[in-house]
């Protein structure tokens, strides 16, 4: 294709093969004009794998080769956390478009490094979660800035699992709970709320021992958090994450306002709609939103952005504010006094209502348009 | 009637009014020997009222006249919070059975005076909340102590509302939704799940000005809170109050642990039943209780003691530690360092299974027996 | 009590110890001026009991003594099923006021009459059920009559559970699920819809044999119950019940129109609230309503009919209009084929919107005002 | 490629665009061996639309091209319901596979007829709808006939939305809710409780113009049905189905046994898990199953079967008495009698558990494995 987006994949572990790569199949389905020209492994067999089910150009195990192609405009880094910082950074430096997962790095400085680079980059760098992308949270935006709940003073995020039983560096100092899920509801809560301002927590290794890839395994990180957010004028925020958690029926994300109530169905990184209580209406109203959107949705986004040449409207110094608040929390869990966060962001708005088809009237959500 | 518990009520606000009076009355019905024979109240038109719709047989003014009567067995201590301490304190001494609503106290040193003398004194002294008496509780209680869950590591509790539009006191200092409302979720947690060894929070004013009894006042207490409580071996629950709560579907408690998931349908202050996954189920087991239970059913427990001459379950002790996080809560919420608790107590057990009819044959839960 | 109205309640079984006689109690502390003079059961150690329990001044095993009695102003009808017409219809000829439990008899003739008789008579005619009284189903009206759903097509009603085990009229010719527990459902249809057209079934025997009151016994009429109704202009419900369920997690009630959806929270017999979709909302409006409205309310509406005199709200046209619904029903089940409605009845109407606290402030739904 | 089964497309409108193609796609991405070889509609752009968006080798607005082309191994019937029956019955003595979107014919005898080429024509005949190959029909049929709830008594299933807004033939006789949507309901009965014995049913047309692909259209068919179900054995359903729903809030399916209650989450065409009481339990259990089942499923069961050579579970005879009971059902709604069902068929087993993960392991339902 001539004017194909190319793209190389760094890491071609579960989130590459069950999601990163689909999407990328069923974006092509759409005549989105993509091509994947790289599978880049530290294992060359899981490149390998890669390559045949999704019919991938060439294989390496050196990132710096998919780097120094010209055939790459775009990188996936899709790496164990622990590497994100420094083959995202290296990326843009080699004057590529970056979606990086989350975290964009496990260092403030080299974070903070990675977005002034971004800042005159060639490419541009999108950092997930993507969840600011979702309809659900845009609507939530809306009703939260249309005034609808009024003042918000309390909020309440929550996501946790058992735990992954592969990969063993989700257990090693980067790894975590925090930063793999807790990161979804800091990303959620201050893109509904604006920057914070302080932060507190307790953490913990709940469980010290696991099996990983069929070995039994020293925890070395924590894997347990409560963390309370300040975003001053009396709004404090709690976030719940860790990989002690079997099962939850509860919403993802809780806003409580002066005038009302708002929160997720489901969760932030899966959202189904949303349920609003407002004082004056004197009811819950549920507005269930069978979405197709999808946790890896920054691609289609980025992607759009490089053939249309506009901003990727997820921002780095977001990713940037997001990261020192799980820092500082990582601190505060420690040491067990409140840290104050020194960065801020300019929130992504989301003001214009757009048209939909009446929700009678969309009888079946799993047919394609 | 010979034998009866007679009982001298102090305060005569709503929660006289609305909640233990009505419950005399129905225990009244059931044959319960209790007679009424003191309405006390500052304001004597309340205690008037009292009076002409309970067919109380005394009024006073002066709670010191309920407290030095012959006639009184037992003094339900129902006054503003602020007051609750010293009358408690003063009717133990008097040698009367006391019923004291939360806070017992608002002052450390005061509350545990009365505990060493509830320890040596002629009468029991029972402090609200009375939650543990619930069915629910207690089906939770012998959930979680049977390992259904396996080891706790994260809880969540909440409880608020939008505040009292009436009752000045509720927004002076020894005030607040911590002592009202909060209350009932750190005695909850503890109940469940033992003494805590430390407390973090963030509090604050959220609403500076409020409309209270027709008039516009200034909120001189905290009305707003997230507080943290570390349970030791990294468990760690958070408490979510605040008269900043329009209306919320979650449930009051939550509880993580390794092998499942327990949750209260309701809230502990009026429980409906739980919701319990575990691994080994891999579903999602819906246990209601549209139960007769209220909270003011301590009362009740607190007569049956009195009757039958043995030692209520709700220990001074217990609620004697809920008072030390609360206090230290508000402490942590105001310098943003975390506080150790002192206090501990042994936690009441419920392991007996008791005896129920099958639940699809109770077809008509209103029926009375 | 000078002004007081007498009541004599004939059958002294589950309904009457468990139901009515304790809400007798409750207007009676809330200075509603009844007495209770007579307790008649053909049991004299049942009527010995209601009489121990609820103060009652005489006993007797002839109702026709209550019925003779100048004490007696209003007669409770309590017993089983297949007495109910005879003891309604020498009550009403006695010149008493009398409420019916349902069915207000086996035989549309006989209830014709009682109706007849009903017009003209002394004393007022109250049959139940008296679903029409709650909050919800007149919410529920309101909403259906001012067109929020438009043209309602379709409806489906749902009662049952796994039967009595005790009381082996229950099983008799006369009794059985649809007089018992159906006729709720046939009431709250036509109160909301109008009258019915035609109505079709199919019923039958589905437990042949069962424990009742310790014996084993031959189930002698219909168990088992699907009945579609024709309200006409392509109105059709559906009542499902039967003796045959054992637990069940849908609306009681719920109506589609052309505009929305309306469904009860809970069951007819113990309403909490109710959900709307309009067309317009795009959303679910969830109204819960913790009424304390009960099933016995009827008596309370009753006596303050008498006392204020002015004619009940629930109609005996109404109740008779019912039972042909049941009747021809009962017919179609057995030769299979669809029966006209002959009677009609003029629904009672709730156009005005009461005054009522905003939900959000009414924090404890247990606390009596 | 060498052994793909080929496909040709007959009927282009929005079921095989918006479901059965896009289903294609995912299947060879999946690397089955497929190819697509014919777009057929009557109007030739809609053919050519087909094409272009699914890469088809040849269109043609004439079937019987490709009912003769030795090109083509399976043909999909996915016209309007009217020429379901004629364009199946031609394929399959074409010697071709066919999979015939819901109803198979509108017509009794030719339906019996397409049943009997079936038994020997060369290719398999596979009716929608394939409900049956869902997780969670087929978890629910395992716990219905290991006797989970006991013999079931009662039935209730429900499928309707406003009606489409496209495709005149909807509203013309042949078509209508029941042809489109009930027949799913139908199918799941059948499926799980066996071959049903007598129908009863109300219907009518309830709207009777509706703006139809931009135009004002009279309404020839019945839009709005209440069907009842006999079973034997005193076991009855209802179904409820229309063009006159808006929206709802219920179980698609409903079973009532002596022994406990099951009901699918979701709908049958769309489940997502099933809720199951037990009296032994005393609770619901929850079980959800956000399965990736789709309504097309049949297709990849159909095109598994071809390439192993092995009979479809599906089978005619099942389709066959599902069109038995809606066609009596249909009569019995226009004279108001019961009609007895002649035929009957060997309902599918699903005996044999099969292995799945622990659910609280299954962490992203979204992630492809």
């Amino acid at each position: 294709m001539e004017n194909a987006v190319k793209i190389g994949v760094i890491g071609c572990g579960s989130v590459a093969m069950g999601a990163y790569l689909p999407l990328v199949q069923r974006l092509q389905l759409q005549r989105y004009p993509l091509e994947l020209v790289y599978a880049c492994d530290l294992d060359a067999s899981k490149a390998a794998a890669a390559q045949e089910k999704f019919d991938i150009k060439r294989t390496t195990t050196d990132f710096e080769e998919v780097l120094a192609s010209d055939e790459v405009d775009l990188v996936l880094v899709l790496t164990a956390m622990q590497a994100h910082g420094r083959v995202a950074r290296a990326a843009l430096e080699a004057g590529k478009h970056v979606l990086v997962e989350k975290p964009m790095s496990m260092d403030l400085e080299e974070a903070a490094e990675i977005v002034r680079i971004s800042e005159t980059s060639k490419g541009f760098l999108l950092c997930a979660p993507h969840v600011i992308l979702s309809e659900t949270f845009q609507e939530m935006w809306r009703r939260v800035h249309a005034g609808d709940i009024g003042q918000v003073h309390l909020a309440r995020a929550f996501y946790g699992w058992a735990g992954p039983f592969w990969g063993r560096w989700y257990y090693l100092p980067g790894g975590g709970p925090l930063f793999d899920l807790g990161v979804y509801n800091v990303t959620s809560l201050t893109g509904l709320l604006g920057p914070a301002r302080r932060v507190m927590a307790m953490s913990g290794i709940a469980i010290p021992r696991r099996e990983v890839d069929g070995e039994l395994i020293d925890v070395q990180t924590e894997d347990n958090f409560q963390i309370l957010i300040d975003f001053g004028e009396a709004t404090f925020a709690v976030v719940t994450t860790g990989f002690t958690i079997q099962r939850y029926r509860v919403p993802g994300i809780e806003l409580y306002g002066t005038e009302g109530t708002i929160q997720m169905i489901g969760e932030d990184w899966n959202p189904q709609g949303y349920e609003l209580w407002r004082n004056a209406d004197g009811c819950w109203r549920v507005y269930e939103q069978r979405s197709l959107w999808h946790w890896t949705d920054g691609l289609r986004h980025l992607v759009e952005c490089i053939l249309e040449n506009r901003t990727p409207i997820i921002r780095p110094q977001h990713a940037y504010h997001v990261l020192e608040i799980m820092v500082k929390a990582m601190e505060s869990g420690r040491d067990g006094t409140a840290k104050e966060i020194e960065s801020s962001f300019e929130p992504p708005r989301f003001d214009l209502e757009h048209e939909t088809v009446a929700a009678h009237l969309r009888h079946d959500p799993t047919r394609e348009e």
